[in-house]
Order: structure tokens, then C-alpha cells, then sequence
């Protein structure tokens, strides 16, 4: 049996063209000979698609995109996901769904078992658990087929009470299938090849793991769809972030006639995310994932331009050579604002930099506008001394400045904060914390600096005195960032306990540090928590990113 | 049996406050040979208390209170919400628990079973369903104890598969209670009392109904708390958006001392939200819902003053008079704004506002640094022409003036962005958008007309003028609302009919509205999601409030 995977890229609820894509691949598995074709989760309408699931008319459109591609789907089946009705009057409307289509029509549907509803899922909000689990018959095999979850509920602690492969396993299938909408994380991909390798392990047959591929928003998806033979060993492994069709034959036997591309012993039986902070940790896929995000941010949203404020440091500095690398550097506008506090330098780099990534500045200083705006305030601040408020102005400054050439020239401002300046809420709202997209909000400043490191890989993009010079955000004579906060390589550990390990203050002073300062960083982490709620959508790389997948109460009052 | 009902504010992640509060009521209830005291879902942490969950030490310390309040349960018996852990492997970690703490130690646990996930709900998130359901047998009565959505599941598509007081019942129950955690809305207030009383109908017991009152950040729960017989009469009622602690007696017979104060045939059978758009449809619970939520967000933030931009339209208006209202007018502070395309009466009718509400207001023209921001953008813009650039240019410099007496005068900024508006992508993101916390963001704009009003029912506080003139954001020469929008008479209606009630397009233009009109507005809510999403939180007055209720793809094509 000639069976094939689809990893694609789809627009969440835009019906024509994901089913165009996926009728597009059909017809050429089909022109190959293909007896079967597999695509991944909810592939029709898109993941995640949200509280468009709420809409009887999203529904509807996605089940005529089903039934339109159940047309093409004669002699080939073909697996893909939707959603469907739940017919039960008890529980919720809708299940998430696996179609087999097949002779023009829907054979068999299978339903997702277990609904993550948590981080940045929320399939309880909308699905209901999937009650029965058969095995489908298909041209002489019997696929046990799972969706996403379904496969994941091996741990000791287990988030389910139900695991559908032992069920499934009962009914003597042949080869597990499983179609996900997977997302990216600098922990993930190994952990899921783990996974894959743990169910094949535990139940002795082989798996077609078909996942998605492509940003929405905030959240990557990462491909890397593999088939595993019972041996444990991979006969096809896709490329992580692009799209991809390939195919395996499966024997008899249930062996593939694919030659083994990956051992069994060269992949893990578990890669679970690290106890301590490991800056360097992934940062190639980061920096693929950072790619994607941008890229796909913009052709989702029918952009094609950005702008970014460049103030000669680290952030802008590695933000803008994604941005060229991602969009062209012909799309890219920089916009240089020095104001009274910024050295020398900084223009200088911020200068240098452009030229190298060959990308339009400008240059604009603010210091007339900063002295209009003192002068428009001075009656009503009289003589009260320069404080925050004079610092947050100049960046609101900016802010305004970046927005006004965005607003003219139709540039997506792209946001340069990072995930300690988020964390610790050292930014200013309506400033610095302004775009469109968040592109560095969920690496840590010493994950940009290695990030920094990385673009520089093959020659200088970045210029070096970026990389080395102390940072500072130039808002008042003389201020660097120790100021106001710890040294990160102090600051990132700690967060990085707080926020990915969920590690409370107990826990991490246990780990060695220092008392005060973990109960300093944790509160600033708290208070902020306002900030963060009105920042842009951060491209999610860890496990644990700010936005949809970290809920905080604003007014809670707990470490704070 | 002499039972109290402790209807009460609680501050999310504030053990020591929250565990003083509930001891008090304890000592009270003792000191007046009270038997049993009731308290509401999740007393103890606060509701909702959302990823604090994911914390141990946020467990361990809500369990240590559960301890410390179980010292004051001598000869009385306390029922507290707080979250358990989950003893068993499988499933998630811990359950949303009502305690019976009597004898100084927890003497049983009851799981809520139904976990609402849907709209602000997110409680599979962290809580597995209980599993069983018993009766508790205290002081010679027997107590069907269950938590908020538990007794919800009476429709004729029921949310969930399992009733639990269908189960419950079945062991013969002297009296059901409930303890809440459910929050306001126009519509929900009759809804729940409908709720009570279809159980009652249902099970031929009385019900004591305990829900918590006021607000964490954008959900403000009301209260409401009643007592009702088993004919259906309210024996109780408490207050709405207030603190209260009330008793019954309950006789042998489960009868009540107290005599009816609402009878049977008064309370609606069921009180689902309007089909149709209704602009007065509560505004007095709404108005008080909006008093509620300024007041509670301050003060668990810690903060006294508020400062707003004051325009001379009715938005800002509204803003203002709620904005004194709950903080005193000396807490307030207005700056008036204008450029050189606001008119005359804007000034003269804020001013007029102001001296109305007798609060501190400023007058700072915008013209100044308007033309500054223009020279300095001259070489960048050069000829092009006056456009959106400009007019959000202006927007910002407002948000930057008056974020600039925010900083100053730690003076927290409140928006005064209505629902229409935000729906429709009418406003200007770090602009008229910037502010702490959104007043008016879930009130269409005819809404806010109806809470003028209402607001005025005495005499005037809100100019006549700023209720009767057309709305401009007055960005340019002799700008109105309506270049842009459709009128809100024809917008508002439909809006709802999208938002509030998950109609789409067709089933909208089925009821008489244009197709063209129905598409262009569809559209204008979906291409504006960016902007929301930056948006601060609403205080939520509907069952459909933007915000952490309504979760909708930024990327996504649909209806777009």
C-alpha cells in the first residue's frame, strides 16, 4: 500500500485556499499511484480556529470543504481532519475530527479522545471527547487512528484517564496513524520523536505521524511528520517549517520498502525540557521558527512591509536582520530615533547595521519634539523633577514617530522587547512596547544574545560593538539596563524557573538562589502582569511563552 | 437549623485577606449560635485564580488557609470553596472543592463535576470533574453540596453528559446548596434565579445559592445569593454588587423560619438574552456592574487616582461621571485635549462636564506639538497628502499627553472606548485605545447613550449638548462618525446579532438586514482583531464581552 503525507501550511478558515492545497495534493498522490493520503489536524479549516468554531456557518463551510474533497478522494482515501457534528443532545456541539474518504464519500470518522486544554490550547472550550474507538478497515489494513493528544497520555502522571491506543491496540490494527497540529517549542521536537518512538514501542506496530506546518499568529508548527517501522526506526522524517509530500510503502508484513533514514538508537526515549536555563539550547530551530513567524504573520495577513525602530542595541539589532532575512530587505524600513541620551555610537552601529543588511533607514532625532512636549506639559508639571515620566515620554516619542511611518507608508511595525524586558515589565506601554508582532518576546536576553551569535555564523550582519557594548535604553545621562534590573545572567535563570518550570519562590531558593533577589524578580514579574496583557502577539518558542498560553490574573495579589 | 450565608469580595491570590474576611464571618455567625456558614467557589484564593493554579506554593498556601479557617469551624460547620488535589494518577492534578470543615478538621470534600469552558470559563484547564457525588449528613440534615455550574445543566441541549444533582437526589437530600462563583451580565441575573428555582421545581428541596460579589479585573460578580423553599419562594435575597452576611433557620420539616420576600410566581421560569438588540435592556445593573469594576480594580491594585481624556463627547462623559462616582471626583482627574479641528462647544462642554462633577480638569492643546511631530516628519513624509497617518498621529499624541500625567501624578489612565467602536476598529491602538482599563468596552454605543441618560435621571450632570451632538473623533475639518460607520442604529443591532448571539451572515440578513451592509461590518469586526488584542480589559457587562471571553484568530480569513 502506497501511502502518502501531506505536510502543509493552511489559513485558518479560509476554506478555498486550504482546500485547494489539499485537493492539489490528492491529485498529484493520485497521479503517483497513491493508495492512501494523509493530512493533518483540523487541515480543513485550519488550527487553531478558535471561537470560529462557534459559528454555524464556519462549521458548515468546513464540512462542504470536506465533501468537496471526498469528490476527488475515488480510488485513494484520503485522512484529513475537521470538525464535525456531535449528534448526541449531552455534552458539547462539536467533536474534533479524523475523515477517511473514499469512494466519493465519508467512510468512517474517528474523534479526538483527549482535548489539551491547557497553555495555549483550548479544545474542552470547544470539542467534546471522543466516546468510541474502532480500528478502520482500508484496502486490507487496519489503521487505528488517533488525532494529536490521543497519542501523548504516556506519562507516570498521566492528564487523562483514558489512553485510546490501549483500547485500539485491542482491535489488532496494523499501523497506527496519527494527524496533529503540533506546535513548535525549543523542547518539542525531540520530545514528540520520543513519543512517536515510546507508542511504537509500547504497542509493536509502525506510525504515520503526519503534523502540520506554518505560524498562526503566535503559534509555530513545526512539521516534522515521520513514519516509524516496528523496529523503532524512521523511514521518512519531513523537514522542520516548510512544506512537504512524501510517501512510504507498506508491505504485507507491515515493513516499509523505504530504506531506514534514522536508527532506533539515535533517537531518544525522552527529551524533556531542561532543569536549568540553557541560552544556546535549539537556537537554530529558534531561529527557523522566528523565520516562519514573520513570514507567515505577513502573507496571512496580506503584509508585505515592516518598519522597525533601530536604537543601535541588541533587540532591534537581531529583530531586523530576521525581519531581512524573513521578508527581503527591500520590505524592511528602519527608523533611527536618537534622542539627547543616545551616544555616539549607538547611531553608528544602528547605521553600520543597515548597511550591512542593505535594508532603507532613516534617521529621526526626537529631541524637538521631546522639547515641544515639555514645554506643552510645563504648566501643569511646573517644577517637578525628571522622573519616569520624561523617560516613558521619549518612547512614547518613538512610539509615535515609528507609528506615524507605519500608518504612512503601510510598514508593519515589528516589536523588539524581549522576554526579561516583559517579564520584569521594563518597557514602557505605547512605546518600546508597541507593533504589530512580538518577534523576540519569548527568548530571553541571553537567548538574543545567542541568537545574535547565530545570525553572525558565517559573517559580521550584526556589528559586534551591538553584541558587546553593556544595554541600556538610553532614556536618561548615562542608564544602562543594570540599573534598574539584575544582570541577566542572574535575571534569566530565575525567570526561567518561574516561568517555564513553574518553580515557586521555595523551590528556586532551594536551587541556590539568592532570597531577596528571587522574591524582587518574582514580584516585578507579577506586577507587570498589566503590561502584558495589552503587548502584541509573541512568536511562541518555549514551552512557556507570554500571551494566550500564560493566564494570569491583573489584579491578583499573590507574590506580588 | 440556624444557617448563614457569607456573601463576600475576595482579592485572587490574597490568602491573608481573604482568610481574615471569611474568619470573621465565621466568628459572627458563632457569636450569633449560627450552625452552618456558607461561603462561595473558591473563597479561599479568590475566582478566578487562573494559572496561579499551576504554582504548588499557590496550593500549599490556599490549603494552609483551608487549615486556618478549619481551627474557627468548632461548633459551627464552615463550607468554603477552595481547589484540592487530586489523589488519583490520572487525570488532572486538582478538583474545585466545596470543604465541610467542622470539629476543627475537614470532615468531607465535594468535586465540582461540570467544569464550564466556554466564554471567561476556562476550568478544565486546571481541575479533573469529580468523579462521585455524596450526600453530606451534618447535625441531623442531609446536604446535596455542589458548585456553581453543577446545578446548571437543565437545558434541553445539555453542556455536559452527566447531571449531578440527578444523582444526588437519588440519596435523599433534606436541602441542595450551592456555592458560586458566577458573574454578571444584563441577562444573567434573572437566568440564575430561573436556574434556582427549575431546581427546585426539579427536586422538591429547598436550595440555599451562595455567590461571591464584585470584581477581579474585568469580571464583576454580583451576588445575588438567595434562599428559596421548596415552593419555589425566595426566604433570602441578598443584594446585589454589595458584601452581606444573612442567616435562615431551617425546621424539621425544611420549612423556613423566615418569612417569603419574593414569591414563586415573580421569578421568571427562564430569562434567556433578548433575541434583539435592546440599548436599555439593565442599564441600572449594568451602571452599577461598571461602579463595581472601577472600584475593585483599583483598590486590589493598590491605586486611588484616575485620570481621563475628556473630549466633550459622550464616551469620555460617561467615563468620567462613573469614574467620580466610584472614586470621588477628587480622585479624578480630566484633561481636555483639543486640536485645531475640535470645535468650540467640545472645550465649553467639558468644561461644563467637569465643573458638573466638580473634579480637577486641564486644558492642553495639542496644536503645538501636532505641527512639531510634522516639521520633524517633513523630510520622511514630504508631499505626500494628509491622511490616516495624520489623524491617528493626533490620537497618540492625546494617549502620550495624558500617559505623561499618568506617570507624573501615578494617576491611572481610564479608557473610554465603546463596544462599537472596538468592534468596528474605530480608534486609534496606543491612542484613544491607551488606558488601564476599559470602561465602556462592552457597551454598544446606543448603550452608552441609555447610561447617559440614566446616569442624568436626577437632574444633569452630562451636558444636554453632549448627549444631542452628532459623535466626531474630530481628526480632521468637520469630521463625524458617520464618514466612516454606519449609522448605530443600523450598527449596533447587528453587531449583537454577530457578537452576542453567533449569528452568521446569513441567518443576520434573514432577519432584514442588508447583505451589503451585514458583509462590511462582518468584515470590519474581523480585520480588527490586531487592535483588540492589544486592548486593556473591559469590564463585562454582556454574555459577550472582547476580551479574555472571545477568542478569535488574528491570522484567520473568515468572513474577511
Amino acid at each position: 500500500m502506497k501511502i502518502f503525507l501531506a505536510q502543509q501550511n493552511y489559513h485558518i478558515g479560509n476554506f478555498e485556499s486550504n482546500t485547494a492545497k489539499i485537493i492539489d495534493a490528492v491529485r498529484q498522490a493520485k497521479q503517483q499511484g497513491g493508495d492512501l493520503i494523509i493530512f493533518s489536524e483540523l487541515a480543513v479549516c485550519g488550527y487553531p480556529p478558535r471561537d470560529f468554531l462557534e459559528f454555524n456557518d464556519f462549521i458548515e463551510q468546513s464540512l462542504d470543504a470536506v465533501n468537496k474533497i471526498a469528490q476527488e478522494a475515488d480510488t485513494i482515501g484520503v485522512i484529513v481532519g475537521a470538525p464535525s457534528h456531535n449528534p448526541t443532545k449531552e455534552g458539547k456541539d462539536l467533536f474534533n475530527s479524523a475523515y477517511l474518504l473514499y469512494g466519493k464519500e465519508v467512510k468512517a470518522v474517528a474523534h479526538k479522545t483527549l482535548l489539551p486544554t491547557y497553555d495555549i490550547f483550548d479544545e474542552y472550550r470547544y470539542f467534546e471527547p471522543g466516546l468510541e474507538r474502532s480500528v478502520w478497515e482500508f484496502k486490507g489494513k487496519r489503521l487505528a487512528v488517533t488525532v494529536c493528544e490521543d497519542i501523548w497520555n504516556l506519562d507516570d502522571n498521566p492528564l487523562y484517564r483514558i489512553c485510546p491506543m490501549d483500547e485500539l491496540v485491542q482491535q489488532r490494527p496494523d499501523i497506527m496513524v496519527n494527524i496533529s497540529a503540533s506546535p513548535f517549542d525549543y523542547a518539542q521536537a525531540q520530545e514528540r520523536l520520543s513519543i512517536v518512538k515510546r507508542n511504537v514501542a509500547k504497542y509493536k506496530i509502525p506510525m504515520i505521524y503526519c503534523n502540520t506546518v506554518g505560524s498562526q499568529t503566535e503559534i509555530v508548527f513545526d512539521g516534522g511528520s515521520v513514519v516509524m517501522d516496528t523496529h523503532e526506526n524512521l523511514v521518512v522524517e519531513l523537514p522542520y517549517f516548510s512544506e512537504e509530500l512524501a510517501y512510504v510503502e507498506l508491505r504485507e508484513d507491515n515493513s516499509f520498502v523505504q530504506p531506514v533514514v534514522r536508527k532506533a538508537a539515535d533517537i531518544p526515549d525522552s527529551a524533556p525540557m531542561p532543569k536549568s536555563f540553557e541560552p544556546n539550547l535549539g537556537i537554530e530551530l529558534i531561529h527557523d521558527a522566528l523565520i516562519t513567524g514573520i513570514r507567515d504573520y505577513f502573507s496571512k495577513m496580506g503584509f508585505t512591509k515592516a518598519i522597525i525602530a533601530s536604537s543601535g542595541g541588541i533587540d532591534s539589532a537581531v529583530t531586523l536582520a530576521l525581519a531581512c532575512h524573513a521578508l527581503g530587505s527591500g520590505n524592511v524600513r528602519a527608523l533611527l530615533m536618537p534622542s539627547q541620551y543616545s551616544t555616539g555610537h549607538s547611531v553608528d552601529d544602528a547605521v553600520q547595521l543597515s548597511e550591512n543588511l542593505e535594508n532603507h533607514f532613516d534617521i529621526l532625532p526626537i529631541k524637538s519634539v521631546f522639547e515641544e512636549y515639555r514645554q506643552a506639559l510645563g504648566p501643569i508639571f511646573k517644577n517637578l523633577p525628571f522622573n519616569v515620566a520624561e523617560e516613558n515620554l521619549q518612547s512614547r516619542i518613538r512610539g509615535t514617530l515609528v507609528m506615524a511611518l507605519s500608518n504612512k507608508f503601510g510598514s508593519i511595525l515589528l516589536n523588539t522587547s524581549n522576554k526579561s524586558e516583559l517579564a520584569t515589565g521594563y518597557g514602557t506601554l505605547y512605546g518600546d512596547m508597541a507593533g504589530g508582532l512580538g518577534v523576540l518576546g519569548d527568548l530571553y536576553k541571553m537567548q538574543v544574545y545567542a541568537l545574535a551569535e547565530y545570525i553572525n555564523r558565517d559573517g559580521e550582519i550584526i556589528p559586534r560593538n551591538i553584541i558587546d557594548k553593556a544595554p541600556s535604553a538610553e532614556l536618561r545621562e548615562g542608564q544602562k539596563d543594570s540599573d534598574s534590573l539584575p544582570e541577566y545572567n542572574l535575571l534569566d535563570p530565575i525567570l526561567y524557573q518561574y516561568i517555564e518550570r513553574r518553580q515557586g519562590p521555595k523551590e528556586i531558593i532551594a536551587q541556590g538562589f539568592d532570597a531577596a533577589l528571587v522574591a524582587r524578580i518574582l514580584r516585578m514579574v507579577n506586577v507587570n502582569e498589566y503590561k502584558r496583557n495589552q503587548f502584541c502577539p509573541i512568536i511562541r518558542v518555549s514551552p512557556k511563552a507570554f500571551g494566550v498560553g500564560r493566564r494570569m490574573p491583573i489584579v491578583g495579589k499573590y507574590l506580588s
